[in-house]
């Protein structure tokens, strides 16, 4: 597929993020396989997946663009989204579309650097989608070469907003300035939200964790749920203060 | 686990249905064993399921109270929910604690009858969840000896109201008469619905597809999507004839 046929096929849809780490309940490729079956048939446009185990079983029954990163935590750094050459090249010797790595201003594993990761990827024939979390990352990465931009990280570094919703403004200013897509990613719960950010003109919207982990869905039916019940002992107790007030 | 304590556990609570018939992408015991355990990880306090296969996989990894079923289809009724004596029988061969059957007032396969099923079950020391569609189906399986209602079959009937929503006016008549605990169940597709459920007093909510059915819940975020595009497309087409009328 070429560049524009690529990015063509994303524009304004809806990426799964299919992904569960080794201490969550959906763990596994064959039920990462699944997930991806169902967001295709849903009618998502691609998929995001974290390993090259879940990318390949995805790969045999899905046929949409995949986006692919290998997570792995090392001691001298935060970043952990394809942090080095070694993960980026088990991304290089599969089949995937574009590899997702880290773009944030923080020392790599190795002290790695980034403008090496993605001519390394170039070089491959992939393209690079950078994972950032402000504005000032996003004009670097698009510098350095990357082919899209997610704000996939807003929230996730210490020097970011934190907030529980979408980063729209990282977003509105990201599609003001950059000369390539910018995909809008990271915290997005509901519906309404990824019609707002593409609404915004993100070329695309990356949902995960509010589609493939059910345990934070079901978390957040209970959370909610329970809200409401302690506004209602809330709302009693004033009551009763005003009984006694009265 | 007493009557009164296993109706009390599931109080003001979530019930996380994990079904997936044989052609849906997450198909499988093993699958739905690691969906049930997501929702208990997420807070659910109860779990609904299908077949015995899948009630077997989920108690080997949660120990919830479980509401079983099995759906099956025959030529002679449109009644598909543990409709027999045959399925029936199987699930008073499992360890669930409550069996749910349709309770709606239409022809069940080979000519057998709802009071018979219940008495059945509650021989073999099983509670009944009387799955109805109607305030007048509710009031039946009361009279038959249901031990819970739920409104699952609203809008699955061809005489009941046909709407995307909760049946919110069905759950409240039927918690004003019946007394025996009301469940409230069918198209909860939002935090905000669950809540407005046990707003209503329903003694507990029944979330299934929007926290385990991922197809839906992406085809819910793309239909979503989907509408925006459409009315900004109506938005333009009004916006130029606008300009045409200037």
């Amino acid at each position: 597929m070429g560049d524009t046929d690529l990015f063509q096929s994303l524009k304004g849809g809806l990426i799964v993020s299919c992904q569960a780490l080794d201490d969550e309940p959906l763990y596994g490729a064959e039920t990462m396989a699944k997930l991806a079956k169902a967001a295709q048939m849903g009618g998502a446009i691609g998929i995001r997946a974290n390993t090259t185990q879940d990318i390949m079983a995805i790969q045999e029954v899905v046929d949409l663009p995949i986006i692919g990163l290998v997570k792995k935590e090392y001691k001298d750094s935060e970043v952990f989204i394809t942090p080095t050459i070694n993960e980026l090249q088990e991304l290089i010797n599969t089949d995937v579309d574009i590899i997702a790595l880290d773009a944030t201003d923080r020392k790599r594993p190795n002290g790695e650097e980034l403008k090496d990761l993605i001519n390394l990827a170039h070089c491959s024939d992939k393209y690079v989608m950078a994972d950032i979390s402000t504005f000032e990352e996003g004009m670097l990465a698009v510098k350095l070469g990357a082919d899209c931009l997610s704000t996939t990280l807003s929230g996730y570094t210490p020097y970011s907003p934190q907030s529980d919703e979408p980063d729209y403004e990282l977003l509105k200013r990201l599609v003001q300035y950059s000369p390539v897509p910018v995909i809008g990613e990271g915290r997005v719960s509901t519906p309404e939200q990824a019609r707002e950010i593409l609404r915004f003109n993100a070329h695309a919207v990356v949902v995960g964790s509010a589609i493939t982990r059910p345990q934070l869905i079901t978390k957040r039916f209970v959370d909610i749920i329970n809200e409401e019940e302690e506004e209602n002992e809330q709302e009693s107790i004033n009551k009763s203060k005003l009984r006694v007030n009265d």
